[in-house]
């Protein structure tokens, strides 16, 4: 049996996006003042909703709940029946199939507490679970604290000419090993890319003849862009009890600071989750499920301008990027680039820090995704297009001034 | 090990307080229209926020962290840090010890998130762990959650004429039989009662003696009524690093709504929750978390008035019961009462269930809190004073109705 101390020592977020503040690294060269990387700080590490501010309505939603009083204050565990009524309706349209409001659905703390509440409801100590690599953070330290055993994946997003370029083979290593659940992103968080018909196809199928579960976190997957075919895994030939579906409007649509997010699919499964948030954090915050309400329903035009805000940035960073040699794939969705760095004379982790405390560029280091990914970083390109540029440009020097 | 399916039946939810709306219970009699019976329906499973409002300014912080946009939707995964720093001076000189704002302290999504941190944190699959009966209800169940084993103390409160009534022998015999955490409320919910200094100071030198953690939920510790004498575990003579203890604004000072509550104490057992609440939730909602600023800072007069005001309910409630010939102790603080019910000619739940029905009387049956107490329920009296005297009449008519 894994230790507290051990299972603690893998939850680590001293390199967690947003958690930069309490970074302990020492570095061997102390901060210098360089001509080239001044400029204003940029954070990479999340979006920022100061320049991409929260949907249009969402706030007086909120204020609608707190004028309701006590029934918004204290709703279901699940979350309130006649927001989940109104949601079920739009992520039905959206995914493809049928939502049930009543028994298929639950209303979380953000995104995040609907992966947690869906892994704790289908994994116990010593289960196999298949994981993606690189994938979101969080998936393997869940996996971690509540005593699993991670069964990598690869995704080879880099050299997948279509689709996202996960390895179906090792897939079906993994669930012929035992794995009886699988976590994925899609799109793929930190990478961007989103996986082929024939990939959710057969992820499908597979999953189908092991009789796994899957947990899939679709957070990012209305921020598409032109171009990209998006498949709905839950609308694939798959059992209804057999599939989880997490979505959130803390990205797309700035609304993190509301801290909600919704998960929804198998009936047995919700019904374990809402029993667990009843022990972990009774409900989301009641006057923030009001803001559900906005949620699919913001107005005309609204999404199309976000998603070309975000076109234009991606494909400015992209030259940059491409221009200092670095390796990037174009993400299809979601707000995320995952360049690899070039061969450094510095540690990555130490790159990291430098490029922090030198050039005032926050960014995520690959291994929070993967531990093959050390020599990649995520940048969250959801910023001010200028200033995301400007920084962007300082990381080339950067990479420059530190190539092996 | 246990199922998964076994896990989750210990979680079960069909009783727990707010979910009534998702009972299945059958009844055997169908609701009547019965002479006496009718009256504005009264909830008594949580406290009414639209009887109690929300604290002054409390609203009007949560948008100004609105406003602040970016810097407080996305912050340490502890919670802001000058709001941390803002809460640990006033709530040092609240509990009578040093609070570290930077270290030992952090910021959840409502006290039941501290909760389940708290726990998460220190128990492991096949750890014994002590917890009074009756309490809390939730706290089993995340024993049972983290694969513990609990092992109950009793708390005698009915026949305590000072303090709380805990078994100290049987805290000493959990203890000898390897409990190394301890988890328990004061005021004591169900039953309002308050530990006296006697009671701490054992619980201290036991826990000192078998180094055991003590997680120490004061939720409802400002809510104390004249007479009362409370003595804070974490100024006791105890190791600093050996206790937690957990607040916040929900009841009181009724800011449920905006789910946000703290934990403070033990640095090293902060660190792992913080960890843990990467992955739980991320963070306490980041504009929720602003409206702890006013927290320990209302107006004055603000909190007698609110104590005076629960007093006298809590007075007039106590007097209809003790008339209709049940049993109860008068609680200390909080907004609970216990009363225990006469034998009866029906089941205890099938009683609370006809007693919602019929008489539009919503409670919280005993078994919640310990399983020795199905006879009693729990009512919060934080509601409407005249309804919440009415509807206890309407308690007494039923118990007559349906006395053994």
């Amino acid at each position: 049996m894994m230790s507290l101390e051990n299972k603690f020592s893998a939850l680590g977020t001293e390199n967690a996006p947003g958690q930069e503040i309490r970074s302990a690294t020492v570095l061997t060269k102390p901060p210098l003042s360089i001509k080239g990387l001044d400029g204003e700080p940029v954070d990479f590490s999340h979006g920022n909703v100061d320049a991409f501010t929260p949907t249009p309505g969402a706030l007086e939603a909120f204020l609608a709940g707190f004028e309701t009083g006590g029934a918004q204050a204290y709703t279901e565990y699940r979350g309130t029946a006649n927001i989940r009524a109104q949601l079920a309706g739009r992520l039905a349209a959206f995914t493809g199939a049928a939502v049930d409001a009543d028994h298929g659905m639950i209303l979380t703390p953000g995104t995040q507490g609907a992966l947690f509440l869906t892994m704790g409801a289908t994994i116990s100590s010593g289960d196999k679970v298949a994981i993606v690599q690189p994938d979101y953070f969080a998936n393997r330290k869940i996996v971690a604290f509540l005593g699993g055993e991670s069964v990598p994946v690869r995704l080879d997003y880099m050299r997948a000419k279509v689709g996202a370029g996960l390895d179906l083979d090792g897939l079906s290593t993994a669930f012929e090993a035992g794995a009886k659940v699988l976590v994925l992103s899609n799109p793929n968080n930190p990478a961007g890319v989103v996986y082929s018909k024939a990939e959710i196809d057969q992820i499908a199928a597979l999953s189908n003849r092991y009789g796994v579960t899957v947990i899939i976190d679709q957070l990012y997957s209305r921020l598409r862009y032109s171009g990209t075919d998006y498949t709905h895994l839950r609308a694939a030939d798959l059992s209804d009890d057999s599939v989880i579906t997490i979505m959130g409007p803390s990205k797309t649509e700035s609304l993190s600071g509301f801290r909600v997010g919704v998960a929804f699919g198998s009936r047995k499964i919700i019904d374990r989750m809402e029993k667990l948030q009843a022990v972990v954090s009774l409900r989301a915050g009641g006057y923030s499920q009001s803001v559900l309400r906005t949620w699919f329903d913001e107005p005309n035009g609204w999404l199309d301008a976000r998603i070309q805000a975000h076109q234009a940035i991606r494909d400015d960073l992209l030259a940059i990027v491409r221009q200092a040699g670095m390796q990037v794939r174009t993400p299809e969705a979601g707000s995320y680039i995952f360049p690899e760095l070039p061969d450094l004379s510095v540690s990555a982790p130490e790159f990291v820090n430098l490029l922090r405390t030198q050039a005032g560029v926050t960014v995520t280091p690959g291994t929070e995704f993967s531990p093959h990914s050390a020599g990649s970083i995520r940048l969250n390109f959801s910023q001010k297009p200028a200033a995301a540029a400007a920084a962007v440009r300082r990381l080339a020097i950067m990479v420059q001034r530190h190539q092996a």
